[in-house]
């Protein structure tokens, strides 16, 4: 018989709506409710709050049950679930599980939603219960640390972890709206404050050098933990990566688009490697650090410039140097370099690799020289052996 | 502080494609080859087959690696593997996981495929599978089934059930391309190949009365499974549904669309019910047969279309009764009638059922009565007592 076909262009429209404030859950903020679109039947709701925030806000709760009661037409609240934050919710099976449970029992439905509270991998996880049961329940994310305000949390994407590999198993899903509360940021460790700041720096590498001179100009603030500086390197970081996903022809990333990775190949394979106990700050930092080095070392930063992007890094506090580095595979080879193809496995079709041509002007390369990233490894591990310790 | 707010719009476009052949796998069958996009690295596939397909078609493994092998350009057959159809493949999440491992271990990427060669059932695991592995590989849709070739194999959802709720989990994505081979009807047994009769006449009736009438016309050549009947049936089907779904505007059912669901209220309640021991066409056809008695009895559709339509659908062979519509919930009501809110919370916001004005005329309404669904009960009781036994 002859084949006959049917060709057909179908275009689905998003929303892509993040909201700036303090106090979220304060009575007079009218921000959240505004968002949420009543419907005929009780709007229902189910929150998910990563556990550190729930044991630091004390009174959370609390304040999140006040809130909905005291709306003119009540939100009706069917569930508070508490999580534990970092890769272990996305890791573990048990907690997506959990959650199509609450969303089955508190019968919610695609006009229902759900409201994620917490960091990064909190929201990831989440994100895929939300995008999956019923074939997507309105997500409201609020990232409640500088790394998700600045960079994840104003994404579309979600996932869990699967056989060890970050991020296997997710989809693209834009939330229903990110509301970036800046009071989250205050409880943050030192530590976990700075991870956020390296999204930062990488977005500016990448697109902006008037930025990166702004970051390098308020890094004492920022380890000051000045309020202003840190909200307004945040606020910057979120609107980059918006216009980046808003503006590219291509936000999920079918067919040529990419992701601001700058640094990210090293930072996936050094967190799995650790088993995920280096942050993904953390690794991003080194992520940045080698890449930073093999775009000298191939000829195509300035020296001066690479010494400028690594001294910002270690200014603002962040190792670029970890004994993991010097695993080694089976056959010898940096067991790092297989971070290479795993990248290009997760991205899709040929390896793409940014560089960079100076601070805010990056390029793709499709091929990576092992020597040079053994070169760039040993520059590194020198590096940090005579970096005086931090006061 | 003021609440500073970023509102876009993005949009995401894809293509949806549909092919009607005889022997996809035949040498001389250039159509799935010319659908697959070559990427640099070697193009990776996985074929995922029914295991009732592959053990009817004992040479179909065979020739689907002599086909990839043929090409000009061979297309790597990273793994062949096979599953259970029927909703086994959906109710136990150990598919799945095995479905994961291999696309793992064939080191799949997002520009790799996958082959989904099945009915129904299959085709919404592999599916979900698919759209989420690194946040969604190629899929390719085989339909086998006259169900799924009519029907879901041309839309944009897959699926997988929990909590023994269909399609709990699962996304709108659509698929690479689909390719309807009449070939694979050949082998389906009387009733499953019936199955698929069914949606035909659920889009007849609510878009079409010319092709019921069509239907109507051709219902002994059905019976006698006439290839030609058979094929313009389906292909006419398939053909109102695709056009549903691209030229509705909002085909992942984001707002108010609906999808083609007439009689799917029951028909879902019935398959729970029956732990899906009931297969969605004759679930679909006492769905039908009751609301188009509702229908009747509501006062808006005339007593002879309502016994035309449930005469058709009685000649085909389907029955309109089942015992497990007496099941009785703890309070004494009808079961089923649970079903409108399992299916409001399914497709979100509000309660919208399907009823007919006329054959080809449906309108939307948003309550059921009790009393008019149990009338309807007893009246299909009844007719069923008095139904000749089929020769």
């Amino acid at each position: 018989m002859q084949t006959r076909q049917i060709e057909k262009t179908i275009s689905v429209p998003y929303e892509h709506r993040t909201y700036f404030t303090e106090g979220v859950f304060q009575k007079d903020n009218a921000l959240l409710a505004s968002l949420i679109q009543r419907s005929e039947q009780a709007t229902r709701v189910i929150v998910v709050v990563d556990e550190s925030v729930n044991n630091h806000f004390t009174s959370l709760q609390d304040s999140i049950h006040a809130y909905f009661d005291s709306q003119p037409d009540p939100i009706h609240l069917a569930a508070y679930v508490c999580y534990p934050g970092g890769e272990t919710v996305k890791n573990e099976t048990t907690y997506l599980e959990s959650l199509y449970q609450h969303i089955n029992d508190a019968q919610l439905c695609r006009h229902s939603y759900i409201i994620a509270i917490g960091g990064g991998a909190l929201l990831d996880m989440v994100g895929f219960a939300a995008a999956t049961a019923h074939r997507g329940i309105r997500l409201i994310r609020l990232p409640t640390t500088s790394l998700s305000q600045a960079d994840g949390g104003v994404g579309v994407k979600n996932g869990i972890n699967f056989a060890g590999k970050k991020n296997f198993i997710g989809t693209f899903a834009p939330p229903d709206a990110i509301i970036n509360d800046f009071n989250f940021l205050n409880s943050l460790p030192d530590a976990q404050l700075r991870d956020g700041f390296i999204e930062a720096i990488k977005v500016a590498l990448i697109k902006d050098a008037a930025f990166f001179n702004e970051i390098e100009a308020q890094a004492n603030l920022l380890n000051q933990r000045d309020t202003e500086a840190i909200q307004y390197i945040v606020q910057k970081s979120a609107l980059f990566h918006i216009e980046h996903i808003t503006s590219c022809g291509d936000p999920f990333e079918r067919t040529t688009a990419r992701p601001l990775d700058f640094g990210h190949w090293l930072a996936h394979k050094l967190e799995a490697l650790s088993e995920f106990e280096i942050s993904h700050g953390a690794a991003v930092a080194i992520g940045i650090a080698l890449d930073v080095l093999y775009s000298q070392w191939a000829g195509h930063l300035d020296s001066s410039e690479a010494e400028r992007i690594l001294d910002l890094i270690e200014r603002l506090g962040f190792e670029t140097y970890t004994p993991l580095l010097e695993a080694k595979s089976p056959t010898g080879q940096a067991e790092i370099l297989n971070g290479l193809d795993e990248f290009r496995e997760h991205l899709g079709g040929q390896l793409t690799i940014s560089l960079l041509k100076a601070i805010g002007d990056a390029f793709d390369t499709h091929s990576i020289e092992p020597k040079g990233v053994e070169h760039c490894l040993e520059a590194l591990k020198q590096r940090s052996a005579h970096r005086p310790q931090p006061t």
